[in-house]
């Protein structure tokens, strides 16, 4: 960490969430999110009388309640917050959110406008949360992950001016094809690759990266097809296309922008992506209502016990403590955050308690800002998708709804994880707002005349989850994840944390299939 | 054209419309598709009196008529067809088209459903073209270029299996990233690249190219988040995922799917990109509303005469020919198709004339298919996006809305250009359908048992067209296309066909605008 060129590519990696380089180091931890749901889970009727008491109504607590209901169970929902959904969350205004430490924060944002403080995208493959998404009828819109006339930025490359997304990843997509059609002429593939692939290669080079006939990406037409032209081709008279000079290679190899270029290649960022209409709190919402009664909300538990012949939780009133109650079942599935639940007296098996204790949540910030009108789009023609910076706020994520409409917008203005949402979290709202509006005038000076008002959401103050997601790594996965998966007596876990897809909803729905699974083959077969 | 692979090679070209490589090829035929727009047009008070007659309401004509009527002009507009749009046109249920040869075709769709048989895509930069759809309020949505999971297909590679996208891309990229870093490493680039560019450039290409820590492009996990597994990671117990196996090298090149890779980069193709909610003929139709009593439809221009003081078409009845009758104007916009123009006899001088005799239009076909359910979605998940195949039918596109939906769907059968186009022209409608059905049937073998109903515009038949767009060539723009845009006496032509955006909606609006401008220009400075 001490080379500076190193820890900016570290940094820069860090920050700009969501890229290919920061999915990349991701992935090396552990990190993935796909899906293996092969179809609906079908429960045989279980033995008149077994109950599952379920503590969580997040997504997975609700698909865990609906499936088991669904095949006989007597099912009761325990919900800290006063809503179903969990981190499947949509801020509207009108809302209001108290973060550990007592500060609340009162949503403004105009009706139709919202931000989701947690997930937000649902990837084509990601079948099991979308089997639930049409069970519900939740409708869906496409989600843009890649926005080509969006930016990338870097304050110390191109003068600190932010690029567009075609014309960086039109440079080196060119250079690439360039220096490798050089290499084949040069021979440098004679022992590689067989005479006749060559021939097609360097066709395909000179197709794909957008080359002159000579095999060089120089300033043309056909290279300002992909990266934009200096004067656009018009109508009628005086209407002759100029076209624009790509960067240099070296310029466009060290603004290391390239890591930003495969964001919508990866798995999970790849098109078509989708959203709900509304927010992605809507599946939330139709889960809890397809519930109903079966959840209690604001009921904190305090206290877990399993005996022979069931689960008994002890829990108080969230809002104002008082009096404890208890809620009893034969068996339990417990989807509460690790960070939560390792706070809480509960008696299972030292293995499954060590996996619990060992899984810290990720930080992570997500600002939400309101302005008085969509400039993004009337001024720049940023139809959604994403910037990418080197700044701490990381990336400014533009609404994916209303495009074109002449009222206002919510921005994404921050989304960031590590190092950048820890410090964020030790500001205040009010601040982590000023913040990123700092970062992002720097990118759209706008910012500061068209602001209205915002809302800064730090996953480690959320009270209830104290991150955004389970932190595995490989050793701590090989060690703890089967442990954590394991029934223990009559007590199993689920939630994303307890998946191989961490962060998604997938790995909470997975989790939860798997685990009603088990618990049913279990029920059956004492 | 006599080796087979070169033919095999320019028959993808010719058949993969909207392809990189058909864009190439196109583009040095002298096509583009981008926007000089700086603003709305304003243009001062004519003297009381001026009168423009517009030949065609379709959008150049129509946004000639709205500008020139909100400056003052008296404006008729005569129409064709008995509806206001031109090529910007829709087909739902209840429509009739009977194209040249007679041949009628009674569209079946279920409501909600459409085909756009001109044009579908409203690229972010078309700033001209989306200023109207903002000015008229035409609601738009996200249309989806690219499809990371939709298909790319030769029957003469990998076994004549669709490929997913996702997969070809991958390999390609990871191909080319590791050749580029075998070639880095052997010193091939020390000549062009310095040594610190060198070493950023190997992080860059094993970012981008998901390179395993040895630069090689292998079956791993890293590669497998670009191009799927073979099993995907899951939750709970047994949830470890499988990676899949790339392809090697030389099939990926072999197989020239590589031309499909590039489709989403090209200027007009690049995301953000919208469609009109319901069809674009939404477009048209907002305009015909706003011009109103204007537009007289059913008018076919039979002979345009221009003297001294003003010009006079003769028209008849389009659909039972009968009484001619005239209508007059101090100046003329014409924006009927070349191929229909050059047999309108009209006194403008050699040179005009000779620009209109030069340039036909080219020939297209778009079949639409409607399906009893969405199987490309329910059981392929493919939302949205395209197909490319070198079959015959060339493409196949997916509907971009209601996502999701449980009802039936209207999929883009077929989309060719020039031979394929040709001949399906020859063919009688049926046969049109049938030869997209035997086709897309390789691709999805549901479409025999799910089709319902279909429709087939082959653009040579067009009566009011006689092909979907001007085809230039560098050469004939080069002689020919200052004298088809400038003003002629008192005749000025418009529409894309006098444009440097040959097939876009944006090149008619653009050159609608120039001939305006220009037109006035003359009015106020004999």
């Amino acid at each position: 960490m001490s080379d500076p060129s190193r820890r900016s590519l570290l940094n820069m990696i860090g920050v700009v969430a969501g890229s290919a380089a920061m999915y990349h180091a991701m992935t090396e931890l552990g990190y993935a999110g796909e899906s293996n749901f092969t179809g609906p889970i079908k429960l045989s009727p279980p033995p008149p009388g077994s109950s599952v008491l379920i503590l969580g109504a997040g997504v997975a607590g609700m698909v865990a309640a609906m499936e088991l209901r669904d095949a006989g169970y007597q099912v009761r929902v325990l919900e800290y917050n006063g809503r179903p959904g969990g981190r499947n969350w949509s801020l509207y205004g009108g809302d209001s959110y108290t973060e550990l430490g007592g500060a609340t924060q009162h949503v403004q944002f105009d009706p139709g406008q919202y931000i989701n403080p947690g997930p937000w995208r649902l990837p084509y493959h990601h079948h099991a949360i979308l089997h639930y998404v049409r069970r519900l009828n939740v409708a869906l819109e496409p989600f843009t992950q890649v926005n080509f006339n969006a930016y990338v930025h870097s304050t110390n490359h191109y003068g600190g001016k932010p690029q567009r997304y075609r014309q960086v990843q039109a440079d080196f997509h060119g250079h690439v094809a360039e220096l490798l059609a050089k290499c084949t002429k040069q021979s440098a593939l004679d022992q590689t690759v067989s005479k006749e692939d060559r021939e097609i290669l360097m066709l395909a080079l000179r197709d794909w990266g957008a080359l002159n006939e000579n095999y060089e990406y120089k300033k043309s037409f056909v290279g300002s097809m992909r990266r934009g032209f200096e004067v656009d081709p018009g109508g009628g008279i005086n209407s002759v296309p100029v076209p624009s000079e790509p960067s240099a290679l070296s310029d466009v190899i060290q603004s290391r922008l390239w890591s930003a270029i495969a964001s919508g290649h990866n798995y999970e960022m790849q098109s078509a992506i989708f959203q709900p209409k509304g927010g992605m709190g809507m599946i939330g919402k139709a889960m809890g209502k397809d519930l109903g009664p079966l959840i209690e909300y604001n009921c904190k538990v305090i206290d877990i016990r399993q005996d022979e012949k069931g689960v008994t939780a002890t829990y108080v009133d969230s809002r104002k403590g008082g009096e404890k109650r208890t809620a009893s079942a034969g068996w339990c599935i417990c989807t509460i955050p690790t960070p939560i639940l390792s706070q809480i007296p509960m008696n299972v098996g030292p293995a499954m308690k060590a996996a619990i204790d060992q899984l810290p949540y990720m930080a992570a910030l997500k600002v939400g800002l309101q302005f008085k009108r969509r400039f993004w789009e009337e001024d720049e023609q940023i139809y959604g998708g994403h910037t990418y910076t080197n700044l701490p706020n990381a990336q400014i994520g533009y609404p994916m709804w209303d495009y074109f409409s002449k009222g206002k917008g919510v921005l994404l203005g921050a989304y960031t994880f590590g190092r950048p949402a820890y410090i964020a979290a030790s500001k205040s709202p009010e601040d982590r707002i000023k913040d990123a509006l700092a970062h992002g005038s720097q990118i759209h000076p706008q910012y500061m005349s068209e602001f209205e008002n915002g809302v800064a959401v730090a996953w480690h103050r959320v009270p209830w989850a104290l991150g955004c997601q389970g932190t595995w790594t490989d050793q701590r996965r090989e060690e703890h994840y089967n442990n954590l998966c394991a029934l223990d007596g009559r007590i199993m876990l689920a939630n994303e944390h307890a998946s191989r897809l961490p962060g998604w909803q997938e790995g909470s729905v997975l989790s939860a299939l798997d685990a009603i699974g088990r618990l049913h083959a279990r029920v059956m077969k004492p």
